[in-house]
């Protein structure tokens, strides 16, 4: 089924204990989109400034699952960038430049042919850009979108008028103690699934995830990563994972939503064994499924 | 098969958000012998001193699986006590008090007819300690040990003198870093399963554990548990439903130790729902078994 997403796209410098990248390509529907592309064509809406250099979208425009008619370059407007830092501990990192430019303006337009768009992921964005992509579809079957913590302190009547409109939220552990007000984990995913029409979902990155809707609750550990060379987008890649599972298997239940978590667990497990989309442009779908079975081994008890 | 701990027993009193206990049953081979009891028989090795209540360890003493035969009640000595208080978030807590007593005296004696013992489990002690212990044990089949922070830190020769003679080590995340120098868990426990003769388990409290050995890693989400009343011995307890469930079986093969930590985690899960040993002396086996499939279901994908 067809599978939309919407958020942004960046001009990346990161930095990590084991390497750096200058000036690469990242962004939330970026890494979405690669990670989705594996299960299910995807349509992608983003926008970038003139100054973006014309092949650095190249493995997008060569990926033959991505649909880029929703691409604009804006002209006399700026790509956003970004310029992170992780330390030692990995999972700690620091913001040392961020431009949003581009991203402040208008948002970009969803073409008319994508509007029978049946799956839709709404990534990171005030939730009134959010509200506004939701405006100009169809009546897609279902909408998952993600936040942060932003938006949370500022914009917290915004993001919940979105929630009541949509299917699921992705986020992450500590973005769902703040939504919910809640330390323990599993009573803030039943207080957040409240808020939303059908499930959400929370990140704890190295520590898996949990699933909560229909009256049930689903628990993963994370595949174990020995090397985490670029945790950048991994967010991103796992709901790409999820989106592109869910919309090739044109299921919602909550069966096909824990089994969509495996896929996505290890599409995101790729993703930062190398910076930006480089090792996800080196694996198939073969190599997805050969670990997911690995990591169904190693998590039999 | 022989299953026999040795390990602390104290007087707790533990503050929590959910409310508190005073002077209440606690200590590590108290948990460890409660949980392992739902699996097979447990031989108990522990020393109180002569101010402990007659009526104190009458929940042990109550419990057919339990040989109280290696209690000692040391005349002129007093029984270790120890204060917690838990924060909001029940994941942190702070030491009111803590009275080592008798614990830092000579170490209790194994009856001679639990020197046959073929499943030993050495709760956290100066690793001299436990080293001592294992002198007194004729030809164990699986001797699993725990440590701790203070023992890492100012011990650390004896520590890895004692890892080198056990098969299996038993620790907490920030132990695991600790130990092996390394922030990446999967790292630390790859590096820590070379200084023991056969398994790791490093337990992350709310997000599950993970168990190297023989080559492989085996990753489990937590139960999800909604109310925390308080975490107190739930690493015993853990423990306890481990080397029980592998006593009962009879197995230290990778397959059986996996299995062993679902038994664990589902045990440990229902000792933090209340104090001290109270929810533990409520359930069943069928209990265990129940949530143990409720688990499974939760976790797949």
């Amino acid at each position: 089924m067809s599978l939309l997403v919407t958020g942004s796209i960046g001009i990346d410098t990161v930095e990590t204990p084991l390497g750096s990248a200058a000036d690469v390509l990242g962004g939330s529907c970026v890494y979405f989109s690669q990670a989705a592309s594996f299960f299910s064509p995807v349509r992608l809406v983003g926008v970038v400034g003139d100054d973006c250099p014309t092949d650095f979208l190249k493995p997008l425009h060569d990926n033959l699952q991505i649909d880029m008619a929703g691409l604009e370059v804006r002209q006399g407007s700026k790509t956003f960038r970004w310029h992170g830092r992780y330390h030692e501990d990995i999972n700690k990192r620091d913001t040392i430049d961020v431009q949003l430019n581009v991203l402040i303006e208008e948002g970009p337009k969803i073409p008319g042919q994508f509007r029978d768009s049946q799956y839709v992921f709404l990534a990171n964005n005030p939730p009134g850009l959010q509200a506004d992509f939701l405006e100009k579809l169809d009546s897609p079957k279902l909408v998952v979108a993600d936040t942060m913590n932003l938006y949370i302190d500022n914009d917290r009547e915004a993001l919940l008028a979105l929630l009541g409109r949509i299917d699921g939220l992705v986020l992450n552990d500590s973005e769902a103690q703040q939504l919910s007000g809640e330390s323990n984990l599993v009573k803030a995913g039943l207080e957040i699934v409240q808020m939303v029409k059908s499930f959400v979902v929370i990140k704890k990155g190295e520590h898996g995830c949990m699933l909560f809707g229909d009256g049930k609750i689903c628990v993963l550990p994370a595949y174990p990563a020995r090397e985490v060379k670029d945790p950048t987008g991994a967010g991103d890649c796992f709901a790409g994972g999820m989106m592109g599972y869910l919309a090739s298997a044109d299921a919602v239940d909550f069966t096909s939503l824990s089994k969509s978590l495996g896929y996505a667990t290890v599409v995101a497990s790729f993703a930062i064994e190398d910076f930006s989309l480089n090792r996800l442009k080196e694996i198939s779908s073969d190599d997805i499924n050969a670990r997911l079975e690995k990591f169904r081994t190693m998590s039999r008890f």
